[in-house]
Order: structure tokens, then sequence, then C-alpha cells
């Protein structure tokens, strides 16, 4: 087991309607200037905005909308502009990853003179500065940025799509799962595929011996692979959206990467393509991750690849090639049965012309030849992006 | 899934010597007068004690030493005296669950004008008031105090031990897991014990549906058996010693209680264990813990208890009835195996002559007609205490 440190101050307040009572208090405890931040039209046709509005009463509230899904560098502008100009004591998020990544960053921004892709690419300059806290109502159960230092941050201009952190995780996180009735099917799915794919980052991971990482993520991992299918079949089901959205939380709130040496695989090589075609992140990990998989297996893999098999598929069997490919088999079934696309080209990616180009940027971005549990190389990137351009055939 | 609150600011330093560049900023930050709480002459024997003095080298020391197992409300009032009299700023606790509970509550009692016992009656006064600052070094992997809010006081003179609550979880919390190389077999199968225990209160829960804390506790479960009987076998394995460490604190700072209804039943009956014959804890956990299975195990409970024989214990088979049984079986003797005394007259208590009156009190302090998985009425608590007399046999 590695070293690590552990801290992280994020208050949690999980349930049904808890903003009734507490948001006005929570968002109030650092003063009366507010910046509402949030995405699209959804929680105005939801209600929300008006609710959250309705509790904000007489404060000042200035409002940032139209963060977009992959948010993009220009929204952080805006937030920074807007953070200066009304020298907000706090931001209040309303949305999914996408708003409250951009709400993080913005945070930050207020206090910077430059502009914030400077804070985006060096991140230890940002955790220099203050920021202002950050409180949010989560919307959907996926990136589990509402208690991590995290965001994702995209800029279509130079094709780059790249994490940064910041010094404080999110002051206060509402998670009423409830909010995520409304959740189309397909944002249901890429969701829950996002939480597996943070779970599956940290548990092949090279450090040794950590099972007490090893045994959290398989317990998360199972009540994602039981519950995604049921929050898919009934939305308004209250124990499936409550699993998954405290699953996706606990998946990158930093407890299961303690004692890790969290060396990323497959987020680097979807963030080329979310970079370069803007698609949907969650299906990228999709697509990418039974790819990934099947080039990891080998002699040395095989072991850690049957006992996910074995603990969290609840396979049988001594062979342990056999259930590490039965384990992969069923990874891809589970993903495919979410409704999630499986190749390249059903998300419009219909040729391979930027595969060299998006492998060497994903080896040096994650620094894929140093850090993962199975090293890559460019070539070794270019072959699982090519594996995604046809369906996965486990018959062979 | 119940509605709960998540918020832990304990920052957690896992590792080899990282007192030796950290320790002096943990404190300092808080202040020059520090009380140095520890134990009995172990933390000397082994250098430690040295360490320490030497890191806080020109700092205000008061030392508070001699806190025993089941730590004594006299301890307490010593130390509140000592904390009042010196200003002091900051409470460094070095060693094992008893001394940091005591720490704790002492860092209430600075700013009390009464006796410190009124703040274990009475836990939702404490939370009031202020509390000095803890940072602590733990020596032992067993009770979850140095990333939670309670701690466990006894009264020799009124036979009560009781536990209290207060505002703050421990500031800084250092986990060396080499400072337990030298923890003696006896005390390494009792702590071990003690976090199956909080694991297996939380894992017999009576809300519905949360897989995800069931998930997190069947892994964190699977890594205490399986390293345990390591750390036994061989003192100073790291991975060993590192595993039973973290895993002692995942398992009661909160994580894995949330959204839990927390009804906890055997901790409240060797509470009256310990306080009647001042026993070790974690053995009196042993000897209660199968015997508790055994009384729960019914028509109703008995899915669960087969889903902990599978997902825990890796037991095959399809009838329900049968795994559970196994279970209850797996867990006695992986407890026996550690070395653990199995029946009360193996720890001095002869008779039966304080089973009612303890039971009375069990149930009046735990609630225990109302809140657990399986309630339990004063008779029932008797029934468990008689057959806690001889060893259980599972061929019958």
């Amino acid at each position: 087991m590695e070293d690590f440190r552990f801290n992280n101050k994020t208050d949690i307040r999980f349930g049904r309607n808890r903003i009734e009572e507490e948001l006005r208090p929570a968002v109030q405890q650092f003063g009366d200037r507010v910046l509402l931040v949030y995405g699209g039209q959804s929680i105005k046709r939801s209600g929300l905005y008006d609710q959250v509005k309705g509790l904000l009463n007489g404060l000042s509230v200035t409002e940032l909308p139209g963060i977009a899904p992959n948010p993009k560098i220009d929204s952080v502008r805006d937030g920074q502009k807007l953070a200066k100009d009304n020298d907000v004591d706090v931001i209040l998020a309303v949305g999914g990853g996408s708003v409250i990544d951009a709400a993080k960053v913005i945070a930050s921004a207020k206090f910077y003179a430059g502009d914030p892709w400077d804070l985006v690419i060096n991140a230890s300059e940002r955790t220099k500065l203050a920021q202002v806290p950050v409180v949010d109502i989560l919307t959907l159960a996926a990136t589990g940025t509402e208690m991590n230092y995290g965001s994702v941050i995209s800029n279509p201009e130079t094709h780059q799509k790249l994490g940064t952190y910041g010094p404080n995780s999110p002051a206060v996180s509402f998670l009423d799962p409830t909010l995520t009735y409304t959740v189309p099917a397909n944002q249901t799915a890429a969701g829950s595929m996002d939480i597996m794919s943070h779970l599956l980052e940290q548990y092949f991971d090279a450090a040794g011996a950590n099972d007490v990482s090893k045994g959290l993520i398989e317990g998360l991992m199972r009540a994602v692979i039981k519950w995604a299918p049921v929050a898919l079949e009934t939305p308004d089901d209250y124990d499936a959206r409550a699993n998954l959205m405290w699953g996706a939380t606990m998946a990158l709130n930093g407890i299961v990467r303690s004692g890790n040496q969290n060396g990323w695989t497959v987020h680097p090589l979807e963030h080329e393509l979310s970079a370069y075609y803007d698609i949907t992140h969650g299906v990228g990990l999709g697509i990418l991750t039974p790819r990934w998989m099947e080039f990891a297996l080998n002699a040395d893999t095989e072991a850690l690849f049957a006992r996910y098999g074995r603990n969290v598929w609840d396979l049988r069997g001594d062979d342990d090639q056999m259930v590490a490919n039965q384990a992969i088999e069923a990874t891809y079934n589970w993903i495919e049965n979410l409704g999630i696309p499986m190749t390249l080209p059903e998300v419009g990616i219909a040729d391979e012309k930027n595969f060299v180009a998006m492998a060497d940027s994903a080896v040096s971005v994650g620094r894929l030849d140093v850090v993962p549990y199975v090293k890559l190389n460019t070539g070794d990137v270019v072959s699982i992006y090519k594996a995604s351009m046809q369906p996965l055939n486990f018959n062979k």
C-alpha cells in the first residue's frame, strides 16, 4: 500500500428535498452575493430553478446559465468576469458534473488576474490561490465532482480537454436522488458508465496489496451494476437513484484511491475523443473500456482480472484466464445492455484520421508510458482506438 | 436508503514515519501550548515518546500519562484540570483508542465548568461547547476513533461505560502501520475483532436497499479477515498492518454508516461486560458476536446472513439457511483462530449474577427494544450472555 493523505471537508446533505430547509443557510453562511451557475432548460422545466430562486429570495443573485456538457473554457471566462464584477461571496452550482466542474474553476478564477485557461493547464498555480466556496445541488449521478477537488474543462480551439484541481472540494453538496428521476435514459446510462469507469481506473492499479481499496471498489461496482439497469427500467425508483448517486460520489471522493498509485488509462484516452468529437464522456468510456481490458489482459494481469470476475461478477471456476475473459465479456454486455453505442462509428467517428494525434496527446497528457497499471505507448493507444471501430466478438 | 449528512474534516496522514517532517507543523498550526496524552510504558519502550518530545522541542508541553484501557473518567478529570491550568491550544494524543477517546473528551472539558462526566452522559450539551483541536499518532488498529466524533468512557464507581460524541473529529491523525509492529498478539486479535464488529453492526442494519454501504462493508470485512491472521503470524508485515489500520479507520469514520438506520446491538451488550468486569473490549465482542448471530438468525434475517456468507466468506450453495449457518460458523472459527477466548469463564466471568442488571442496562442504553436490526428485550440479552458461558457447538 502506498502512503497517502486524505482530507475532504465537503459537507454532504443526502436525501429528499433537503434544500427546502437547508439551502439558504448553507449558502448564506458565506455571504449574500451569489453567483448561480447552471446549464440549459432542464432545471427550468423541472421547477428546480424557480424553487432555488425562491429560497434565495432577498440575496444578491447573479446568473451564469448555459454551461454545456464537456464544459468550455469560454463559460469559465464568462464566470470569472461575473464573479469579479459582482464580488461574489459564494457560487451555487445547480446541475450535473459539467456545471459543478465549471463552478469550481470559476471559484478560483475570481482571484486570478489572467486567463483562466492558465489555471486549467497549471493546477499547481491554482492551488496557491484563494477560492470562492462552492455550494452545489447535484442533478446527475456520474462524475463525483460534488465531493472532490477536480474539474475537466475543454478548449475547442486547441482540441484540448484537460483535468485540473483546486485547493478545495465543494463546501456543501446537496444530493437528492429524486432530482435525477427526470434524467433521460441515455444520460443515466452514460453517467453509470462514468461511475463504473472511475472504479475500474482505480481498481486496476499498480499498488500492491491494497485490499481495503480493492474491497471498497468491488462493493461499489456491484451496487452500480445492480442498480443502473433498474434506474433505466424505472426512472423514479428511489433506491436505484440513491445507490447510483451515493455510489458516484464515493467512487471519486478520494476514499477508494487512498493507498493506490493512481495511474489512469481509459479517461485520458476518452478525453481525446471528447476533445476532438465532443461526444458524451460516458459513451466514450463505454466504448473504450472493454477494448482496453482486452488489450491489458495478459499473464501478469490475469489474476487481478480474475479477481474482478469473481468478486464483482460472481463468476466461478479455478481457471484465471477463463474467468478473466468472462469478466471482460460480462463488462461489455452490461455496457451494451445499458443502451450505450458500442462502436466509434455509431457516435459519428467514421474514420481513423485523428487517431495518431489523439494517441500522442493521450500518452503525453496521461503519462501512459509511465504511470498506469498497464503502460501504453502511442501505437498501443492507436490499436485500442482501431479496435473500437467494430463490435467486439467474444465467440472467436 | 435513509437520508444522511456526512462531514468529516480529519486530515489523515498515512504512511511510514510521516511525523518526522509533519508532526510539528501539524501541532503548531494550533498554537504552542500542548497537552501530551498517552498511556503506559509502551511508547517509552518503543522510542516513540522520545521522538515526539524531540519533535516538539521548544513548545510548552504538559503531560498526561497513564490513560488506561477502557479509559476512566478520572483521567478525563485530570486532563480537564491540566488543559485549563495551562490554557492548552492543542492536545496531542499518542496511543490507541483509549488514549484518543480520552483526549477528545478532555478537549471539550477544557471549555466546561462542571464535572466532565456530565459531558459523557449528555453529548448534546457537549456539541454546543468549543473543543481544543486534537492531533493524534495512532498505535493500534481497532476503534476508528482517529477519524470520528465518538469516545467511550468508563465510570467504575457507577459500573457505566458510555459512548459520547463531540463537535469535531480529530484535526490531524497520523496513521503509521509500522507503529503497530510491536502490538502484542492478543491486542492485535482484539483490535481486529473490534474492526470486524464495527462492520457487522453496520452491515446488519434495518435500512433497506443500501447496497453501497453493504458493498463497502463486505470489502472491508474481506480485507480484515484476510490480513488479521497475517499480522498475528508476521507482526512486522507492512501490508497486513496497513490494511488493518486503514480498514479500522474506514470501518468507523461515518462512511459505511451513511444511509443506514444505525441501531447497534453487540456493542451495548459488550459495554456492560467491560463496565462490570473491565475485560478487553475486543475480546468481549469476540465472545458475544457469534451468540448474537445465532440468536438473530431467523426466517426474516436469513437472506442477509446468506448474503454475508456468500459475499464475505465466499460460501456457495442456493440454500440461504445453510449458507447463513455456515457463515456464523466461519465467523466463530475466524475469531477462535485469532486466539481470542471464546467463553465468559475464560475471561474470569464465572457466574451469571449480574446478567439481569447488565441486560437491563444494555437494553436501556442501547434502546435495543427499538432501534436494532433484530430487537432485543432484557430476556433476550440474558439468553445471549448465558449462551456465552460455554463454547458454541456447530455439530448439533
